[in-house]
């Protein structure tokens, strides 16, 4: 499958990694593709460059915004929360039309020191996931994957032997079936995909951040998950 | 210990009989207590009315918001979120001065419908944990057990052999520690109490109410908690 990943973070990186070693043709989007394929600059947690990344994973194709988007039958929001709905505004409404877009970003807003807080506006009563299927109303948005860290996303059985939980929410039924689908690729069995309905699921999930991020300051590690334990 | 529960509810209740079976001496804080005592009414569940349960928990003594706080060495808000400021008010500052006062109730707003959504101002920047704190400064308020169902709170190990976890916050440490104790008498372990810090912790305890009440509505019970699966 072509697939176009928008953001070259961390949890782009590791999911078009993933996607590669699948055989899926992938192509990541950028704000600027000469600056990412000049730029020697460490992320932010010390790792190579994106350039030095993008030569060791070659099968990987580097866009615009607009030419990832144009090119995937699927498109994944890895961008920054606070960016992505900006990000796929510059991809096209059109690239994105009648397409399955999984957002796996959170709208975290760390500006006001910790706990971080949810975007003002992208929380409560609203979510990432729904202000971004509101803006693109021809694009089946399905949100996923973001209550965890990018490793356990596509590698659930890094933990617990993979006993625990991801949550899946969106309005079209096929279109969750499709990521769905992809979610087994990468490990999850249906048993372990949580179905919280229509996008307004997204609410619940992107609620987890704060608490995930309290956790994840107290172990020193963000390589955990949720289980669900219950009758 | 003497204790004061805020609110006639299920989570009271639960919570009340425990505490007795517990040998602790237990007042039960409410609006007005003739109206309880003359009322058969039946609870929003269908259980039997509180005057009943009364009867049959003869060992709990019901008295005013005042009285109880009065009474109590150690309060404990079980009252609805909403309510919950203006029902301590009503309890009054000076009776809950210098004392322990457990919270665990959750500011929620039902009022649009599902999902929940958290009541406007005690939310994402603020919680009712903080708003209780902040309103009652020689108050120590510690959050804890607000994120299951009243059964699990004092019977852990009703699922998964109790191996799931419970949080705490609270600013002052030996108010965590006293309550703490009181958990472990419900049968927590401390390796399954997380300590998130300061009452602003309590942001992130709060936040867990959309996704919990989401999985309830998927389970059709609320017999169920969450365990963190991690390295």
């Amino acid at each position: 499958m072509k697939i176009a990943i928008i953001g070259t973070g961390i949890v782009g990186k590791t999911i078009a990694s993933k996607l590669v070693e699948l055989n899926h043709d992938v192509m990541i989007g950028t704000r600027n593709v000469s600056d990412k394929l000049t730029s020697n600059e460490k992320d932010t947690y010390g790792n190579p460059s994106f350039n030095e990344w993008l030569k060791a994973n070659n099968k990987v194709k580097l866009g615009s915004f607009a030419e990832a988007a144009a090119f995937g039958d699927l498109i994944i929001n890895a961008a920054n929360g606070g960016n992505s709905v900006t990000a796929l505004i510059n991809a096209g409404a059109k690239n994105l039309a009648g397409k399955v877009l999984i957002d796996i970003a959170n709208p975290l807003d760390f500006s006001r020191g910790m706990p971080p807080s949810l975007l003002p506006g992208l929380n409560n009563t609203n979510s990432l996931g729904e202000e971004i299927q509101k803006t693109f109303p021809e694009t089946m948005v399905v949100k996923t994957l973001n209550t965890m860290q990018c490793g356990l996303m596509v590698n659930p059985k890094l933990v617990g032997n993979g006993d625990h939980v991801n949550f899946i929410c969106g309005n079209d039924e096929s279109a969750k079936t499709k990521v769905r689908d992809l979610l087994n690729q990468f490990g999850w069995p249906d048993k372990h995909i949580i179905d919280l309905g229509e996008i307004t699921g997204a609410r619940a999930t992107e609620s987890l951040l704060p608490i995930w991020l309290s956790i994840m300051g107290i172990k020193k590690s963000g390589v955990f998950n949720f289980k669900i334990v219950g009758i």
